[in-house]
């Protein structure tokens, strides 16, 4: 049984929310997520704490109910103990839907389950909806609805959703940092009542909401979720990350969400087949979320690499070929042009590209190389080893991508500077809309899960 | 025909040494070699430039053979065609080395083979040995010899040997960043006469290597590179990108330095062979670097597992597992001292251990589990994935490390603050000697290399 997405969508735009648990104390995540609601310049936020008349300067109320005014959203941050009352307080007060931070609920055993049961027995009667418990609830940038992490302002075409509360918090402003926008965000824990199908189903159907990046350990409902996962990623890409694709992981998934993670045979066919874009680790979804974020769509899965050094453009090559993609021979009139335009001695005019370290004495020949692999017909994405960095390498790949920027999908790495300056790189990178990575090997992995993506597009239009 | 430490050992320790093809004109390779010799503080430096007279305040000879004081070492950096006369002038002077960074040899075909045995010939009638041509050299910061770019005055303990210039020079530059320092690091291109075996049997034998970094696209005598490798990684680790695995990377290979890639099949075999610990990209050879360089190998390959986020605990599980790793339960000892340490609400006492986001409001809780598993039995290894950062993460993690530091090798993931704060963070805890990653699955990858290692080292000794 699914949910509607005019059920869901004005969760993601309360005009006034509750904070049960609110607290000026710092440490207390009641107190975290207060400094954020004003932060992000909620405006009608009403404190909740029965102790406290009044919390970072705005009136305190020692029940939702006796708020004086309507509350769309409440967020519940109490002790364990305490949920039950303020969830039964909130189904009085007509509250739409509640968001409980809390754990110690289904993550512990049957006894924790039954509380889950009745809160979601009593919000229903009431009209209520649940997200939660053991989750950190909803991101809505647009409504100035704050994760306990700051992700910033700005809202973007990213929308999330993740059984792990943490995923949603961590990617959201690791992401943010790298201009990356998020639509909106949201934890759904233990999925008392909404789960990550609902929510899921819902950023499927979202204008706002292009891209989509999920965490999940299970599926309540497995042929549910095999359906809406390939007919929203026939419409926009979903980048899942799946916890618990081992034994040990699954035990653990169990009492992280109190989820049941499923065969990972199962689950390798249902990602298969469904269109979505399977990253392995944390780290991974980010690197797919950049390229497809800024990058458009390959028609074929040829490559064009375009390396300063020698060395590893043969290993970016090696990685290529190992993930399916070809790195085939540049035609005769390409060879012609990149001839006319680059140095020789110690380069090499073919595929892979080798500018050789005159690149470093003289950069501009990535323009030159990128500007015009763009219109080699042989090839479908270019990948950019560069060994310059900063301003001069955003401002060289501008150049180079000029107008044809949107044609075929770039990715490019940067090895200069070390570490912690190719990290300021990649930022200002993919704040210009260039998908950057630190390694040959990612970018690759990058371009080959646009690939994979394209080809499973081109295949549902081929069969309709 | 092998050469013995003692011939090479005097290229890394020249008293002088002269840059053929200095220069002042900023971008010439000629004058970034003079500033990276005044740099490092290198003493008898001579320039040589036929049409300068002094270059950069020092002394300019129009020859090599003008120079009135012995020549250790000869930097060749002219063009191609000007190579050949300094190669003989080199000669006659009695010059026992000469680094060629010129390209333009054997990687262009047979004509710049000829020209390289050519330069070979006339070498050794001086007595005289060549590294390169079409590479950048030797570093060798206690002999103030440095690469192009900017690695550090500091020595260490790994060597590098390469057969691509950027990798060495740029994976220095790269690690010295984070902290690491290097014994010597040399570049051998083309191999003309001394290769990459010859130095790596040198590193093997060299006392101040530790533990040695390779980049390799082929090996002119596979039987010796064999027998050498497997031999050195007996006493210490070879770790190893072997660039042109696949058809399309060995045609680039042959391309780049005019070396034989040979099949990626053979080649996996001696690396499994060997102990060698083989590396597929630029990023995972610095990944292991870090690990080896600072952490003890492990005694099997049973790993603890200690989360802040669940969700990445999960994730990390599954990593772990799919590199051949275990994530055993903890013994009932452990599991009492961890329960009696640790919170209970939304956490779990198992292995992996969810610290849950109590961590964050109470990061103590690291150093508590850290100390606990130093001494769980059950347990060779630990994987900490820690949500805060800096500083404070440094010293909680030495606090919770102990005198047992030694006792078991440690991997961090630092997810706090963001991509370019992370990258700050691992630069500070590896130069506390702390091996740490951005994500959980580079992190267990890393662990994995060092139990495979001690595999092979246990299965040496177990065999004698």
């Amino acid at each position: 049984m699914g949910t509607t997405f005019t059920e869901l969508d004005p969760i993601f735009h309360p005009r006034s929310a509750a904070l049960i648990g609110a607290s000026g104390k710092p440490g207390k995540i009641g107190r975290v997520l207060m400094d954020r609601f004003l932060d992000m310049g909620f405006r009608d936020l009403y404190p909740v704490n029965p102790s406290e008349r009044e919390i970072l300067g705005i009136k305190a109320y020692p029940s939702v109910k006796d708020i004086p005014a309507p509350v769309d959203l409440a967020l519940i941050v109490t002790p364990t103990n305490a949920v039950l009352p303020a969830v039964k307080d909130c189904a009085e007060k007509g509250v739409r839907a509640i968001v409980i931070t809390s754990s110690g609920f289904g993550e512990t055993g049957e006894k924790g389950l039954e509380l889950e049961r009745e809160m979601v027995r009593i919000a229903r009667l009431g009209g209520c909806r649940i997200i939660g418990p053991n989750c950190v609830g909803i991101y809505s940038p647009s409504s100035r609805l704050p994760f306990p992490l700051d992700a910033g302002k700005e809202s973007g075409k990213v929308g999330v959703v993740s059984q792990s509360g943490f995923f949603a918090d961590y990617l959201t402003l690791a992401a943010s940092r790298n201009g990356i926008g998020f639509s909106k965000a949201v934890s759904c824990g233990n999925e008392a009542d909404l789960d990550a199908s609902d929510f899921l189903g819902y950023l499927g159907e979202d204008p706002e909401t292009e891209l989509i990046v999920a965490y999940m350990e299970g599926a309540r409902d497995g042929r549910r979720f095999h359906a809406l996962a390939r007919e929203i990623s026939m419409r926009k890409p979903v980048i899942l990350l799946k916890g618990g694709t081992t034994q040990e992981g699954a035990q653990a998934a169990a009492s992280h969400t109190g989820s049941l993670a499923g065969s990972g045979a199962i689950w390798e066919g249902v990602l298969r087949q469904t269109g979505i874009v399977s990253a392995k680790s944390f780290e991974e979804v980010l690197d797919c979320l950049y390229a497809f974020s800024c990058q458009p769509l390959p028609k074929g899965r040829r490559v064009g690499i375009v390396s300063g050094p020698g060395g590893i453009g043969v290993c970016t090559t090696d990685a290529c070929l190992g993930l399916g993609l070809e790195v085939p021979p540049f035609s005769p009139q390409t060879l012609a042009r990149l001839r006319r335009a680059m140095p020789v001695v110690g380069g090499s005019i073919r595929n892979p590209l080798d500018l050789s370290l005159a690149s470093l004495v003289n950069p501009q020949v990535y323009a030159d190389a990128i500007s015009i692999l763009l219109e080699e017909e042989n090839i479908d994405m270019l990948l950019v080893v560069a060994v310059i960095g900063g301003e001069q390498l955003r401002d060289i790949l501008l150049k180079g991508l000029g107008d044809g920027g949107g044609k075929k999908p770039v990715a490019v790495t940067i090895m200069a500077g070390g570490p912690q300056s190719v990290a300021g790189d990649i930022a200002l990178l993919l704040k210009s809309s260039i998908a950057a990575y630190p390694d040959g090997a990612r970018a690759a992995r990058a371009l080959a899960r646009l690939s994979e993506f394209a080809e499973f597009k081109r295949g549902f239009q081929g069969n309709q």
